[in-house]
């Protein structure tokens, strides 16, 4: 049976941004405004504060595959070796250190562009801090969104982005949490390989439109809790029909057992949710697919 | 991307079986009689006739851990061998072997407790008949159905079945097809393998309950659906509330984009439904999942 990873009970906000434009520091300063806005635990039932915040896949730029290049940020991090915040010279990272370090909560950091210089390619990143605003994790989109429904939607993130090569799991204060940007969660594997190697969630910023939202938004989100038995958020940003992508918003957050306990529509706003490892382990319990696989007769895509 | 093996257009249909008691021989007549109506076209829109008819689990014995083996019957199917109908001591195969030749149609032969005497074991086995009334497979239920959600329900199929170890997938006129009964679709890998593979469809044999049914029913048959853009179809009895186990009926066909395409209510009755090979391969190319998978990031399931 998988088991959780030091996993605590925690809030999470999921921050569903608006009010974007084509002005970066604009955008930063506004996303700074709605962290804080959720820190405080405003618009929450019991106005309790939440332990994680959330922003929404690519907050600083708009998302076209022409602007991404003129966005882009380097940020230089390296796993497993210690980031300097203060020599970086990215912008958005000095924002989201700095708020994860004024509010004390972690944080992450929706997505942004990533520049590699040595590799001359460009990301798709989320970046994840802790409450002291330290660089931890960043997690490069795996799967890029091309997609193309005839007299509906065509999107091709390759022509201008590259995909990551790496799954990202992350310690956190409050447990161990899988990582993933928007298109990923259409790929069962890395919900898998998270819950059993003791996530307690998978968090994906991302940014459905009013094609697939619809469609599959909810479907993929409770599809992954269920078959995992572990929680699934997904923070968009809010919808802006004046930008050249609309988003279909709806953030959301799913139990283990498949229910919606947190979300919201395509507005500007802020969902929380608590997240329970005693909840995680009576659905386990109950109906225990996490100790009943077979991996005599199929492989375990989670083996190292 | 994954192909599709030899599919060609087909209609399926449902026999969401009522009427059970504990004499199997009114059973497996009862069975008979709503395979012949099912093979008629009766009830479908355009009265057209089906290609595929399958029948729900355990169709010719109550739902009962204790009474499994009294039910029991010896099927002796040896994979890779042919198999003499004549010979069979089983009264169920001589049945579904005798309707799928007289209507002309593949049959899929919901399941039974099959006892196997030279392992001492039964298993919750399912047969596939081709159209001249040959067995050509059978699938022995993977993943057992052991489930305690207090309050609610308790069920230990392991108290008296053992689990098959075998993934079967199976060619037919129309295409390859994926088996799995029942609780087997709580586990993605059978359905993420048989696509891979080359399905079309995976059909289970299924009786979710009153507490599962409306909780994940649906959201299994749509995930397995969407993630692996094939067909899905659950065929479940009919609920009967003085039976010891409650149904939850609902048998369905979902296609690749999700869309549920045939379904009913929990009483005895026939879902029609059509399924269409140039509708996988358009939804493929629309959101082409397929053919975007990293298998230099995580396992491929499928792989030999």
């Amino acid at each position: 049976m998988s088991t959780l990873i030091n996993a605590r009970p925690f809030r999470l906000a999921l921050v569903q941004l608006g009010n974007l434009t084509a002005v970066k520091e604009h955008n930063l300063q506004h996303a700074r405004k709605m962290v804080l806005e959720a820190a405080s635990g405003k618009g929450s039932a019991d106005s309790k504060k939440p332990n994680m915040i959330v922003l929404p896949e690519c907050f600083n730029s708009p998302y076209d595959v022409q602007q991404f290049s003129q966005y882009a940020e380097t940020i230089g991090y390296v796993p497993g070796e210690a980031y300097n915040v203060e020599k970086s010279e990215s912008v958005s990272v000095k924002m989201l250190s700095g708020v994860a370090k004024e509010t004390g909560l972690w944080l992450i950091g929706g997505s942004i562009p990533e520049r590699d210089p040595k590799e001359g390619k460009i990301y798709n990143t989320s970046m994840v801090y802790n409450p002291q605003g330290d660089l931890v994790a960043i997690h490069r989109k795996v799967h890029l969104f091309d997609i193309e429904i005839p007299g509906k939607i065509r999107f091709k993130e390759s022509e201008t982005l590259s995909g990551g090569s790496s799954l990202t799991e992350v310690d956190t204060d409050f447990g161990r949490v899988g990582l993933g940007i928007c298109y990923d969660v259409r790929f069962p594997e890395m919900a898998m390989h998270a819950a059993r190697k003791g996530c307690i969630a998978m968090i994906y910023p991302g940014a459905f439109n009013l094609t697939t939202g619809p469609l599959h938004w909810e479907l993929l989100q409770r599809a992954r809790a269920v078959d995992n038995h572990i929680y699934v958020a997904m923070c968009s940003p809010a919808r802006d029909m004046t930008a050249g992508y609309h988003a279909w918003g709806h953030s959301s957050v799913v139990d283990p057992s498949g229910a919606v306990i947190g979300t919201t529509d395509e507005k500007e706003s802020i969902v929380y949710a608590d997240l329970d490892p005693e909840f995680v382990r009576a659905t386990r319990a109950g109906i225990p697919v996490t100790a009943q696989r077979r991996f005599d007769v199929y492989r375990d895509v989670s083996e190292d």
